[in-house]
């Protein structure tokens, strides 16, 4: 499936995303989901954790406003989607900022399967244990080759990494892809980055067997709908009401025509 | 009083509306809330829960992200709306998903008067008893006649039923009302039956004595003002910017001559 | 500094506001402080509480939708934030309006030193122990001159308070400003409040030294912000668009042509 054929299938499937994810942006990313097709489900309860993820065709986590109790129904859901063989995307959304977060980091990492790691720079390499200084939620220097860093994580956990950025970058099975769609304005817009995973949790949900592929087209895809939506847009208002229109009428064209996916 | 008096009522008295909701939709169902002229309070803590709902004009619960502790303060709100005669409208989000749903829904129902029991065709049938498979938060098909469906539902709770969907049905008394307000865009933006709820809430505060009128008007002028909102709109970014400007200059043309309202 | 060279500052700095907030304008409070050039981080996790606001400039609570817990976690935060200089503002949302609300008050106000104290006149008054009766979180009508009630609070915890409304008043050290910015459809749109507060805690962090200054500044900035969105808007959705477009292109012109400050 090319990248097109992929977004037509979540329209055709319209596959449940479920989310554990944060306060913030929990609206922006379900809105997005359903743009582009899909069924978003956003549940966090403890008790019905297990159930959400079971009737679920990908499992989007994100601890941008996590709590123990939001890690303890996460290990839940996770339990479930290991044992279905549903994928998994975790958002380390500020990992590297507060013990809290790099211990629940961890924790989902070591005692799970996670099948897609995604982050900034600065978050990924504190998973990867590089010793970087995280400004809240943002991006800081890191003095590594980036392309690196993702390789290197993604051997360690025999996972997907994806590295968001000015470039994302997406390493898996020794391979690296850069994308290199998306641009400036959405950088500065809460939630580009949330929303970058739960295009990954849609793409992973009609592509299970190869999430490489489906996470290259999925940041392939939102950076071409922000492209198109950061065209018409003056700030992060306009950029935010262009971008929901957007996802939901993307065409062929602008799919295959506009991406900018290099493998190194 | 005909759905633009009602209007008028709730801009003039700005009816206090409590809610114990859902964190996806929290902000829009205030702003709409707010839109229409009405005083929204988002308010969801144990210690609190008896104290709004007292000062408040109705209630309204969602249980699209519930937890344990949420049903918990919905269970003390509405002992207080009971005691109070303030009238519930009770969102029945995501029914059928999970066992906590469907026990939290149960207990809700059993132990309390709902006044107003609203959901989308696979929420209630779910609710009613019925076999169904719900999607996540999103509509299932449902075999049997939804008119019937209310009906019967509302016998047996003496209460409003609502089942909103392409056509929305109220039921009350025997009495089935259809309204064909609103438009396929609307099915395309997360939280449009949330609003709904809310809308609901807003004009059962201002027409206590007459639920079932109240209910068909509010979903009659949120479908017009959905109608307005999409024909300017090419997706749920601008939809959302139109629903809120047109929520809060709807004029009496635009309530009285675009009413779709069949009494069956 | 004058209020342009401040949110000139806040740009270059990019200081980090963290935020213990409701769940209702979570994002909107986000998105305006990234819109200005700040770092928003939005974090409310006890285990996390005191480590984030270490890291930050200013800390901005608000206790919209507050628990028991999310008041716990207030506690830490300031705690850190006392010890470490670092400026808190507390938007008193819905003061008056219950016990938890109140007793939550008197705890951070008693316990902890408050540097910004912020609500609506009957927000204020209930925590000046004036007589008034709040309606949810929308003010209600005090019958005291906002002026004294703001420098009667003020030199009682030797803080600055605010009163935002249609004319915003920030007292210190027995001295008023009075601020003429913003417009009517402000009012309307659900969070202007809490934005409010969140640009005080932008312009806090870049002006340590002098918060009454700071206080006055980001509301000017943000009342003419309001003033340029408004005067393009027809309502709360075109509001919300424009406004996070404007407040990334404010021009010194617009910040020191338009302010309207007068000191009593």
């Amino acid at each position: 499936m090319n990248n097109y054929e992929m977004l037509n299938e979540i329209k055709t499937k319209q596959p449940v995303i479920h989310h554990m994810t944060n306060w913030v942006t929990i609206f922006n990313c379900a809105q997005a989901v359903k743009s582009i097709g899909a069924s978003p489900v956003m549940a966090h309860a403890l008790e019905e954790a297990a159930e959400m993820t079971s009737i679920s065709s990908s499992l989007v986590l994100n601890i941008g406003t996590l709590t123990k109790e939001l890690i303890e129904g996460m290990l839940i859901s996770t339990k479930t989607a290991n044992e279905k063989k549903i994928p998994i995307v975790f958002d380390a959304c500020g990992a590297g900022a507060s013990s809290l977060r790099n211990s629940s980091c961890l924790k989902l990492i070591t005692e799970r399967k996670i099948d897609i790691v995604k982050g900034n720079a600065s978050e990924i390499a504190s998973i990867a244990g590089y010793d970087v200084i995280t400004k809240g939620v943002d991006s800081s220097d890191v003095e590594h080759s980036l392309s690196d860093i993702a390789l290197n994580l993604s051997n360690k956990l025999s996972s997907v990494v994806v590295i968001t950025g000015k470039s994302d970058y997406v390493a898996a099975n020794g391979k690296v892809a850069v994308i290199d769609n998306g641009t400036e304005l959405m950088g500065r817009v809460v939630g580009t980055g949330c929303i970058a995973a739960s295009m990954i949790g849609c793409f992973a949900a009609v592509n299970r067997s190869d999430l490489f592929t489906a996470s290259v087209a999925a940041l392939s895809v939102w950076g071409i709908a922000g492209e198109k939506a950061s065209a018409k847009s003056g700030g992060a208002g306009s950029f935010l009401l262009n971008i929901f229109d957007i996802l939901s009428s993307l065409s062929e064209e602008d799919i295959i025509k506009n991406k900018k996916i290099t493998f190194i």
